[in-house]
C-alpha cells in the first residue's frame, strides 16, 4: 500500500516525484497561533537544496516554498499547512536507459514488482527529492517545539569518521559536509571527490541530538520514542540503519556500564551518563535525545554494474543523471526535519493524554 | 500518549501488566476461514516462556493462552481475535524497593515523570512480560503467511559473537541460547553463568531472516517495509538498535560494492549479493528479508546502582526480583512474531491495493 | 475489513461473540490518575442488562465486568485497560435453523458473503451483546468527562412519541422504557406486549442530550462533531438514522428560522435557540449536543419470513432464540456510551492541539 | 484537532481557504494503472462548480484542477494524487462585517472559540468551498469502482417535497436543482428565486444510491457501511441528518414490515424489498445502497440576525458576500463524491481481508 503521511496528531502527507511538475506536503493538526511564514522554512530548505558544491548533485533547484494554506496574518490557523515547491530542472532525456533497466540497490526492480510499471524520470516517487518535502514540514514542526533545540551533522563518510574529541558544533555550518571536526571535513573533500570523479558513491553516518525535551514525552509501547524515531528515520531514502543512544554497542555492555546512574540534580535528577539515548520505556528522561542513522552509498553510479531489463534479460546499467556522490551528506537536514516531526507529535500526544 | 495497537490493517492491541491478573492482546483484521486453535500458538508462547533453562528469569509461567474469540468451529471467522494468558506466578513483594528509588536504564523515572505514578509491581506495563502478547499475536499472524518461512536467532551475547561459517540453523532448538553456532552456544553458558552470578546482565544482538516473501510486499513512503520493521522492532523492551541488511556496515561501502546486481534468473532477477536486505525503495525484492536487533543488558540487577528515590534524594538500588540475565535471548520469538506481524499486515495492504 | 476499534486518541477495541466465552473491551488511551474500579463502571452495565423486565431479552446475563489492567491503586495508570465480561446464559441449541438459513433484515447473509461462514450462535459478533463492551468502555470515557452530563431517553416506539411538554427526566429510570413522559410508557406496556406476544418486534427513536461541553471540542473537517457522533451512532446494532439537532427538519427552515441567534451571556455567548444542536462547523458551541438516534426492529422475530437457506434454496424463517421485542429501548445506555467516548476522544485531541 | 483526511486504505486529505491562493487534495492509496486525467476529473468539478445559474453563488470559479503527482504517461503509478485548484475570484473585502460578528448558524464563533482567531474571508476553512477538492477526490475513487454506479439528486428544497412516483432520472441533468422530478423543478424555480429574493436561505435533502456494489463490502463493527456513510455525509458543511435506507422510518415499522424477504435469485437471493438500504450488519447485501442526507439552510444570509461580536457585545449581522441560496442544492456532487470514496476504501479493505 502506499502510504504517505506520517504521525499520529501531528500529521503530514508528502506528494510529489522528482521530475512532476512540483512537490509537496500538507502539515494537519498543528497548533494555531504560531507565528509562520516562508521565510521561516526558506532556510532549513536552504540548507538541503541540491547544487551547492560540488559533492552534491549539479541538479539546480530554487527550491522556492509556497504556502498555500494554514496561515492567516502570518500565523498558523489550526488548519492544514499546504507547501508546495515547483520542480525547475528536471531534465528527464537522462533517464531513458532507466526506463527499460534497473538499477541495483534503487527502487526500479521492487516498484515494478509491485506496480507493473513506474515513473522512471529520476527515481519518480522514489527519488530523494521528496526529502525536500519533510524538510520543509520539519519546518513547522519547529515552530511548536521552542523548547527543544535538534542538531545533526555527519559523523562518517565512507568509513571514515570524525575524531569525537574534535567535535566542534560551529563548524557543521561551515563546509559543504554537515562536518564538526575541521580535519575530517578536509580529509572528506578529497574522499568524495575521489569517488565522485570515479563515477561510484559513498555511504554515511549521521548523529542527530535533540536537547530540550522535558522528561515524559513519548509512550509505552507502540509508540515508544524509540520506535517513532526509528519509523521515521528508516522511512528515508537510503537509510538502513538506526540506533538510539549506544545502539549496538550496548549489546556488548554489561547492566552496570549500560545503566544511567542518578544523582539528585538541581531539577529532576542528574544523570551520570546517556547510554539510552534519553528515552527509558520510551519515554524522554529529560536527557538528550540521541539518534544514529546509516545510509547506504547512492545506487544511482556511473560505474556499469550487472542488471537485468524489463524483459528480464541481461543487461548493464551505468546511471547517467545528475546525482549525489554521497546522499547522506544532504540527509543531515533530513534527519534534523524528522527528529523535529516525531518530537512535535509526541509533545502533542502528551498534552492529550496528561494535560 | 499510551498507543498500544500496532499495524494498518491487520492490527492488534496488547494489555496488561506483569503483576496484574492476566496480560492479553486484540488481534483484528484477520482473514477468516484459517485454521487456528490455541495448539497454533502454545508451542511459540513454550519457545519464549520464562523459567526454563538457569539462564533465564526464574519465574514460573505455564503462559497457557487462551481463545476467547473470534475462531468458530476450528477456524478464524475474521472478526477480533482475543487471546488471554493468566499471570500466575507473580511475587510483588519482591519490588517494595522499586517503589521507592528508580531503577537507572529502567523506565520507572520516565513513567514516574510522564504519568505521575506507576505499577511499579514488576515493571508493570514496562514488564518483558508484554512480549508473551506480541508472540501470541505473532502466531495468528503466521497463518497469514504459509509462504513465508521465519527465523531468527542470538548472533552476539555480551559481545562475543557466533562464527557465520559455524551457521548451523539446527542447532537453535538445541541449546538455551537460540544459537546456531554450537561452540558459541558452549561459551556463552559460561558468559551468561558468570554475569548471572555477579548479579550483572548482559546485552545480546538478535538476528532474524524471513524467506518466501514475494518481491512487491511493502509501500513508498512511511510504510517502507524497513520503517515497519524497525518501528516494530523497536517497540520491543530493551532494544535500542536496528539494521535492514547491512546497516551501519553498509555506510562503509562504495556505491557498486553495495549494489545488489541482478541476473537473469528462473522466476524474476537472480540476486548476486543481498545487501540491502532483501528490501529497496522500501518494497520487497524476492530476497530473505534481513533483520539486526540490538538488545541492551537488562536493567534489573542485583549490583547496586546509584540513583535517586522518588522524593529526589539519593539512594542505592539493587533490584532482587527474579530477572533475565540477558533478555535478548528470549527476544528471539518475539522478533520473528513482530516480522510475523509486519508481514501479514503488508501482505494485506498489498492485495490491497494491487489486488 | 474487520474494524473493531474506535476513537483517535482515547480509542478502544471491543471483542466477543454471543456466545463465546466472555466479551469485552480494550480501553486505550486514558489519562492517568483517574480513579476507577469495578463499581465505577457495573451500574452503567446493570442499566443495559438485559432480562430485566418482560420488554427485553430473558437471557439471563449478570454482566459482571472484571478490569484486567491499567489500574493500580484504585486509579488509573495512563496503560491500556481491559475489561472483561464472562457470558454465562448462552442457549446455542436455539440456533440451529439460523445457521442454515438467513433471518431477513440480521447480518446472516451478509456475513456470509463476506466471509464464506460465521458463527451463527446468537448472531456471533452480530449479536447486540457486543453493545456491553461499548457500555463499560463509556463507563471509563465518562471518568474524563466530569465536566459533561450525559442524558438520554426513548423518544418514540414503534411511531408512538412522547409529548414534548410531559419530559420529566426524573421519569427514566422509573419505567422499563427509559421513557421520561409517565403517560408514554403506560402505552408502551400495551404495545411492546403486544408486539411479544404477536412474535413481532418494534423500532424506537432515542434522543441523546450533552450538556457542560465546552466551546472549542470539535475539529474541522472529518473530525467534525457531528461526523464523530454520527459514526459512533450509526456503528450501533439497528441504527439506520442520525441527525444533530433538527436534523431533518432543519431542512425544511429557511435560513433565520434556523439561525442560532445570539445574545451577550454572562459567560460567553447567550443563545436564543438550539437548532443546530450545539455543533456549528463541526464544532461545540457551549450549549447542549442533541443527537437523535432510529433503531430499526429487531430482525430476530417469531413471526415466519420467507427467506433462502445456504444453498440457496426457498426457506422460511422463525427466530426462537431469546430477543429483544425492541432493541432500541436497551439502546439508550448505549448511545450514551458512545456520547461519551466520542467526547472523551474529543476532548483529548482539543487539548493536543490547542493545550 | 484539525482532522483533514478521511479513509482507511484509500485516504484522502484536503487543504485550503475560501480566498487562500488555491485549495486541493492528496489521494494516497489508490491502486496503480487506472486511466487517469485532469479530462476525468473535471466534468464532476463543473457539475458542482458556482455561477452556473441564478440558483447558487455568483462567485464565479472555473475550478481547473491541475494533477501534480501519482500519474505518470496517463495512468495512476499507485504514489499520491496531489490535486490543485486555483481560487481566482475572491472578494475578501466583502467579509470585513464577519471579521468583527459572529454569524449565527455559521461556525465563526465556534472557530474562534476553538483557535483564538480564524481566517474569516469567506469563511475561511469552513466554507463549502472545500467540498470542491472532495469532488476532485471522487472523481479518482470512481476509477476504482468500474462496477458501480452512483446517482444522487435533491429530492426537497425548503420543505416542498418531489413526487416519489414522477422519478425521471434523465431529468436530474436537465434543471439546475439536480431534480429528477421536472414538475417540481418547476416549482424550486420560483420557491429558491424568492427566498434569494428576500436574502433568506432554503434547506434541501439530497438522495443519493449507489448500484453495482457487490454483497460483501463493508465491515463489522466500527467501519460498518452505515457508519463510514454517515461520517462520511455528516462530514460535509451544512448537513446535519443522515438516513440508510428507510432511516428513521424504520422505527416505526414491525419487525416483519422491516424485514428484507428472500427469495431465490438469478445471482444470489432476490429481495423483496429494501427497507435496509442494502446493508446489513455493517455488510452490503448486494441490493442498492440508499442514503439520505439533510441539509440545513445556508448560514449565511441577507436577512440581519441578532448576534454578538468578538468583543462579547450585542450586534447584528447580515451577510454581504456571495452565497448559495439552498447549499444542498450543490451538495449532490458532493454527496456523490463522498459515496465514492467510501466505497473505495471498502472495496480495497475488503479485498484486504478477504482477497
Amino acid at each position: 500500500m502506499s502510504w504517505n503521511s506520517f504521525g499520529r496528531v501531528f500529521r503530514f502527507t508528502t506528494w510529489g516525484e522528482s521530475h512532476g511538475p512540483a512537490i509537496g506536503v500538507v502539515v494537519d493538526g498543528c497548533p494555531p497561533g504560531l507565528p509562520l511564514s516562508e521565510a521561516d522554512i526558506q532556510p532549513w530548505l536552504d540548507a538541503r537544496r541540491p547544487g551547492q558544491s560540488r559533492f552534491t548533485t549539479q541538479r539546480q533547484e530554487p527550491d522556492q516554498v509556497r504556502i498555500l494554506s494554514g496561515v492567516f496574518e502570518g500565523r498558523t490557523t489550526g488548519t492544514p499547512i499546504s507547501l508546495l515547491i515547483e520542480n525547475v530542472d528536471q531534465r528527464s532525456k537522462d533517464y531513458s536507459n532507466v526506463a527499460q533497466a534497473y538499477r541495483p540497490g534503487h527502487a526500479d526492480y521492487a516498484y515494478d514488482a509491485k506496480y507493473g510499471f513506474r515513473d522512471y524520470r529520476g527515481g519518480g516517487r522514489s527519488s530523494a527529492r521528496e526529502t525536500a518535502s519533510r524538510v520543509a514540514a520539519g519546518a513547522v514542526a519547529r515552530t511548536v517545539l521552542p523548547e527543544v533545540t535538534i542538531r545533526a551533522w555527519v559523523e562518517a563518510i565512507g568509513g571514515d569518521a570524525i575524531d569525537p574529541a574534535k567535535i566542534d558544533h560551529d563548524q557543521i555550518a561551515r563546509n559543504p559536509f554537515f562536518c564538526p571536526d575541521a580535519d575530517a571535513a578536509l580529509r572528506w573533500e578529497t574522499l568524495v571527490d575521489a569517488a565522485r570523479k570515479d563515477g561510484s558513491s559513498l555511504g554515511a553516518v549521521v548523529v542527530c541530538e535533540a536537547t530540550g525535551v522535558p522528561a515524559g514525552w513519548g509512550a509505552p509501547l507502540y509508540a515508544k520514542l524509540d520506535s517513532e524515531l526509528a519509523a521515521a528515520a528508516m522511512s528515508i531514502n537510503a537509510v538502513k540503519g538506526v540506533e538510539i543512544g549506544d545502539g549496538f554497542a550496548a549489546a556488548a555492555l554489561r547492566g552496570e556500564e549500560n545503566a544511567d546512574a542518578m544523582r539528585p540534580g538541581a531539577d529532576g535528577p542528574a544523570f551520570l551518563s546517556n547510554h539510552a539515548g534519553g528515552i527509558a520505556g520510551g519515554i524522554a528522561t529529560g536527557q538528550p535525545i540521541r539518534l544514529r542513522v546509516a545510509f547506504k552509498p547512492t545506487s544511482s553510479i556511473l560505474t556499469p554494474v550487472p542488471t537485468i531489463d524489463r524483459d528480464g534479460q541481461a543487461a548493464e546499467i551505468a546511471t547517467k543523471g545528475r546525482h549525489d556522490p554521497c546522499v547522506g551528506i544532504r540527509g543531515v537536514p533530513v534527519v534534523e526535519a524528522m527528529m523535529a516531526l516525531v518530537l512535535a507529535d509526541q509533545k502533542l500526544l502528551h498534552r492529550a493524554q496528561v494535560g
